[in-house]
């Protein structure tokens, strides 16, 4: 099972009063490390999109233990458990660069749907030969 | 306990390349809505971060079930459970406005800390009087 | 020349660390009184789409004088010149509700575009009826 | 004048159902340029902060030449003009890695205020051995 971890830096825009990142937007984080786990699974999300294929998220959890704050240099690392029929998951885990412990940790459940149709669609022979 | 729900129109910014709000948006449609649950009960977060407490988000999640697009308008409900100990859930439901069909649903766990210890504190009296 | 104004409760999510309004966002306020402009002149953004005619944003300028604080509540007031040829220009201000003072001012050209071929196209019929 | 490029692969939580980067998010890309032009230049704007001075944007533009796709791996410069008295400008360009074409190019206006009093001060010392 393929792990992808990225850096990431905080800017200004993530954060919120509360001096903190806001806790919205650690899904978008997520995504960063979604897509570059398939790109280096050789098979980007924008192929897959080509393919006649999206993976839109059916659901999202986020557990919240430390916050992260501007200027961190963060580690976001996914991976993803085989795709069961027309579902896959993706788990997520943020820290901060050198430091072991995790900020915040979560998954996505997205489910295989044609680009026309919106309609679930078995995985891609070629998503199934890389993540099977 | 009380139940408020707002209306918001989907802007552009909101909504991604596959025509649809992106997922991380409705993090803040939910706190859109639980700013204006604690205004109708006559405490604003405002005035509770005032009184020394915040409630930052501890653990969230949500179900995606179906897409809203640009220019709906949607009702965003939300409604808390009474507070347990320094922890609090308040849940939230997403419908086109006069569809009752549930687009998205999700709920949010917070915990009362101090805005200067950043350490769990009980709720503020005026909370409890108000949500308890 | 018509001119909306909307009402507008800043989440903690347009907040930053600074604690005020993010400044990135004020394009996102744009967006939304601009989306009532065109709903009030009774014709809406959504609509001119379907006429196959879409209105990227091809510059914008912003003049940031103090700043939108969370749980203000912000009126934002749009208005349109005349298009001129493929161009055409919104004009926007940014107040606390109640309160004259110009908190954030600025415009966004525009160029009308097919939504098909993405080059410069004259405006819709129904545009001109309504702003020309 | 020292000259930064970041590279920023654009998620799709940047985009919008136009198929592009949504307008306002720009600005949180000259955002990040900015951070990594002062870190280069050995002196972070979270140090700056540290010594009592903070840079808000009093005013921005945009240039809005071509759009920035989803997945696009993009190269964003940035470079100060030496302040003058308590104002700084700073310039970006956006470009796709690998190709010369500008997509977007604009400024930021800053003003170097107090974090006590957010009143204008003359530029850090530190800040003016490093841009001056």
């Amino acid at each position: 099972m393929k792990k992808t971890t990225i850096e990431y830096r905080v800017p200004y825009a993530d954060t919120d009063q509360m001096g903190v990142v806001y806790y919205g937007n650690y899904l978008t984080f997520f995504e960063r490390a979604r897509n570059e786990l398939m790109r280096a699974c050789g098979y980007t999300y924008r192929e897959c999109e080509a393919d006649g294929v999206m993976l839109p998220v059916v659901h999202a959890e986020v557990d919240y233990k430390r916050p992260a704050k501007y200027d961190d240099l963060l580690e976001i690392t996914a991976w993803a458990e085989p795709p069961k029929g027309v579902r896959l998951e993706i788990a997520c885990e943020v820290r901060r660069k050198g430091d072991p412990e995790i900020l915040v940790k979560g998954f996505t459940r997205h489910c295989f749907v044609s680009t026309e149709t919106f309609r679930p669609v078995p995985p891609p022979e070629r998503f199934l030969s890389v993540f099977g």
